[in-house]
């Protein structure tokens, strides 16, 4: 599928069928998170991945209950072994670079047919109890994977012109 | 071109061609920045498009001197219009939204043929400074985008069994 067509076809998917998500898929997923870039290729982004029953509904109730987050048949808790190193932009990296590998996979999931939803919304602290990450990584997003059982329609997004200047800042 | 052959065809372009880039690439990679996700579908991401020479030759003294951010025609400054929002998982919305739409053009900008930089080394007070850039926007990445002269190898990666757990950590 082409990178646009696919960057067109993402939606956040909060409703998933039963199937389950072959394997094959899920490691062309997670081959597509490996594949991508972090500052100075310090790779320090770790990915949990979640297929059992109880545990997902653990995280969907540590995920302010969303429920779908238990209906999808994988979760992936994405973090970073290593939470300090600032860049001289002044922007610390790991959040960054664990957004670039989910964002790769949220692309990847929809040429493979399949579905993500992005979720910044859950406690830090329980998921990292439920799946016993230790105490100095960062969990950065949950992503839900599996077949949609239903597309939203596309979320209205602002103009070109409203989001993008030329040569200086013009807003 | 599929997804996967971009993220495998994707490296950190560090020397550039003198062609320039043609309108309509510049603006179909722009579009896959406005099409991409963010937190609650907030938007506040904007992009700052810089051509000129005399610009790009400021960017690169504000960013570590590295000279290829001046040879690049096009240097792109991802900006956030709003820093404070935190997801309830504890990670502020913008830097990992403005690398949603950073990793989209990256990845679109393979498509075109195109070859880009994510740069993290600047002076983020000096790039305000050059782009008029007000003082409460962040700028999170500057990106080059051009024709590469010289495609890099690729780097090494970390193999999947060092990144990825299943059902719980157990690094």
């Amino acid at each position: 599928m082409d990178v646009m067509k696919a960057i067109q076809s993402r939606h956040s998917i909060r409703a998933y069928d039963t199937r389950g998500v072959e394997e094959e898929k899920l490691v062309r997923i997670l081959e597509s998170a490996r594949l991508s870039p972090s500052a100075g290729n310090r790779q320090e982004r770790r990915f949990v991945i979640t297929k059992d029953a109880k545990t997902r509904k653990m995280l969907s109730e540590a995920a302010s209950n969303q429920s779908f987050v238990a209906e999808a048949p994988v979760v992936i808790a994405a973090c970073s072994v290593e939470s300090e190193y600032v860049m001289s932009c002044g922007q610390l990296a790991y959040p960054i670079d664990t957004a670039i590998a989910v964002d790769h996979m949220t692309l990847k999931a929809v040429e493979e047919g399949l579905g993500t939803c992005w979720i910044g919304a859950f406690d830090e602290k329980e998921v990292k109890e439920i799946l016993a990450i230790p105490e100095d990584v960062r969990v950065v997003a949950l992503l839900t994977v599996g077949y949609p059982s239903e597309i939203p329609d596309a979320r209205p997004r602002k103009s070109l012109s409203e989001i993008v200047m030329w040569e200086r800042w013009s807003l």
